[in-house]
């Protein structure tokens, strides 16, 4: 215990950042034992100063950019968002030799190469945990506890106001906008609300997890992207008729090589849409702004880890063990696992991807028209696995299942029904998940 | 890439042993880049020499000791269990200097200060992920991610053979005798499996998981301890009649310290038993041979991990991604968080725990058997919340389900309630996971 004290400087003072102070200065004793030193809070840096923020006064500043040079400050924490200043400011600190927490999953699905190369420059830590799923520890997991592991496959559900508002859809068959309204008026949607349910937040989240698990640099724009905005009360309807659920779900998978393709090397697919999700699957019963991770690896199997991916306190949760981490790293010495990025694996294109289809069309209820559907899917090699007709007012729906099959075979034939004689409309195309084998 | 190997000794060659040799060879590449020094087998130590163990004949020893002694090796592996010769092999392993990885739970739960000890004074790891709950992350995120939070309460399905008999009674309503000899023949269970369905298995883990989540030591002796071959498929029926199922538990709590008593502090309660779980909990639907894990902390709220329990490939994975952890930290400097034990809250007897009861009795069919049978409860103060009567052969049940009161109050209630003269027997009493509230 005889050891110096560890500096920590903190970056905003949101719902994140003031959890993180409140619980370091009320719990500074736990911190001391746990760590091996004293962790002294030596500034907060606010955007602007007033009082009443929780904080002694003579810790808050707005001059971020001085609170992370000061010589006395060993670990920053980064909990403000967005990419500038926060970017230059983790460039900063990690130069300077201190070890940085960040909770910022838009800087990380983008600039992860360039701040884990200058972490490792200066022999120093960036940790990460709380930038997917909240309280849900999965990247040190993914990091470490399966670091002697081949992971496979990663499907989360990782963004708690779209699984807002597919589990009130699917709970009282309200429509789309009528439950982003709900959502906004209980905090769980922002005013604009894009970043969430257009997949730009799961998207992110996807790149971080991919490039853990396959070892292999994945950025937000490698990540094929499909939001909910388009999701109807019908589409709930349709998918709790064939057993399932719609989630929006983040998907890391390493696809194994074709033999007949060139290179025939493993690739990875990175995508987030919403799909469905039979209800026998661990993911349906995530429910609200909960958020919840399935890994599957070789030896492991499957593993999932549940939880609050959002909030105050489950990020502050991620973002202290995180500063526990880094503080013995300085104590004791040694720091946490590199950016691993050497199995450098391909990024393949969605048309790829083998997939399973779930298609909603409107047709004219006259014999001849399933023949004719079907003949569709068998001409592109698309293996049907469930058909449901029903009469409508207007005339009958169809909904056809597939099996797994290309990305692209299935939507050429989504093109080639769209132009069939009898089908009226093709009115919804959700892709779904597990092989169904 | 260019430090010198680190030698690799792996103790045992059974289920799991045979895993980690096996992956560890075929995987050797991957190793190597991501710890940044190749791992190298220097020998596995086995009972007796043979051909077809699937490892080169001149790989195998029986002198496990000369192996744990070779100069040129950094890592010791133990998955041989059991207490001896394995404490007296890795207490040599690390006085000499080498890292520990090892699943060996009983080990563990008893002499984790002598071993953490011996680790700390030679400056060396001990890792040990898969002696709790197989692949599933559950050491490390508790060592690590948690660190920065308080956990209040762990409570998990930690042994898989009890969870594979409870899983078929409540399927298919067989007894335990029948469902035990079905889990024999799956090899589920060992020929004698008296360590899992009398829940020391679960004690040892138990024992484990409470050491981590509290920073106090507790041993297997502190875990109180019930096992499961005394539950009937009449506990099951009457259970799902509540909306509950039977599980056995391993519970860790930090019960908060009574102003009224003495010093007042919060202390430890660490406890293995079948109880009853309400259907809507997520421990409910952890079927057949799957563990899963609950922890509850202050600022993350509630997380569950899940999946295989055991096995050999399980098993390899966690004791795998140990072994790049102490590969790296030989490689890069540092070590894993020692032993944390500086709470050293006062572990608390089982009858001043609060808990919930079930209790199934068989009374005389007349007015007044249930105004008694109340006024007990009251007179022990101990709330009733759920009372259900039905008609029987002999005349008729009675379930009590009660609110939180303390296990004392309770045993008291029930030797009260037998010697009552309508009540003819007192025919099962069954704790109940949850508050009730």
């Amino acid at each position: 215990m005889a050891h110096r004290e560890i500096g920590v400087a903190v970056l905003g003072l949101g719902n994140v950042g003031s959890e993180v102070v409140r619980i370091l200065r009320s719990a500074s004793a736990d911190f001391e034992a746990r760590v091996g030193a004293p962790l002294v809070l030596r500034g907060v840096a606010v955007r602007s100063l007033g009082p009443d923020r929780g904080v002694p006064e003579d810790l808050l500043t707005t001059d971020a950019q001085g609170l992370v040079e000061r010589d006395d400050v060993d670990i920053v924490v980064e909990v403000i968002g967005g990419i500038e200043p926060v970017r230059t400011l983790i460039l900063t600190a990690l130069q300077s030799g201190k070890s940085v927490v960040t909770a910022n999953k838009a800087l990380l699905a983008d600039y992860t190469g360039e701040l884990a190369s200058a972490a490792k420059n200066a022999d120093v830590d960036l940790y990460f945990e709380a930038a997917v799923a909240g309280a849900i520890p999965v990247v040190r997991p993914l990091m470490q506890s399966l670091a002697g592991d081949r992971v496979d496959r990663v499907v989360g559900i990782v963004n708690g106001t779209t699984n807002y508002i597919l589990s009130a859809m699917d709970a009282t068959g309200a429509d789309y906008a009528d439950s982003l309204a709900d959502a906004r008026s209980l905090g769980y949607a922002e005013a604009d609300p894009t970043a969430d349910v257009e997949g730009y937040d799961a998207a992110a989240k996807a790149a971080i997890l991919a490039s853990l698990a396959f070892h292999t640099r994945v950025t937000a724009a490698d990540v094929y992207r499909e939001g909910i905005s388009a999701i109807t009360a019908a589409d709930l309807a349709s998918a709790r008729a064939v057993g399932c659920t719609v989630k929006l779900l983040a998907m890391c998978e390493r696809v194994p090589g074709r033999p007949d393709v060139a290179d025939g090397e493993d690739w990875v697919s990175a995508r987030v849409y919403p799909a469905l999700v039979p209800l026998t699957h661990p993911l349906a019963n995530v429910d609200g702004a909960f958020n919840a991770v399935v890994v599957e690896a070789e030896a492991a199997g499957r593993l999932m880890f549940y939880g609050q991916g959002a909030g105050g306190g489950p990020t502050a949760s991620s973002v202290l063990g995180d500063l526990v981490s880094a503080a013995r790293n300085k104590v004791h010495g040694g720091k946490g696992p590199d950016e691993s990025t050497y199995a450098g694996l391909r990024i393949g294109p969605m048309g790829d991807t083998p997939t399973r289809y779930h298609v909603f069309m409107e047709v004219t209820d006259r014999v001849g028209v399933l023949s004719a559907v079907a003949a569709e899917f068998s001409k592109h090699d698309v293996s049907i696995s469930v058909v449901r007709q029903e009469d409508t007012e207007v005339g009958a729906s169809l909904v056809v299942v597939t099996h797994m099959a290309l990305e692209s075979a299935l939507r050429d034939t989504v093109a080639a029904l769209e132009n069939l004689e009898y089908v009226n409309a093709v009115t919804s195309v959700l892709r779904m998940e597990g092989t169904g084998e």
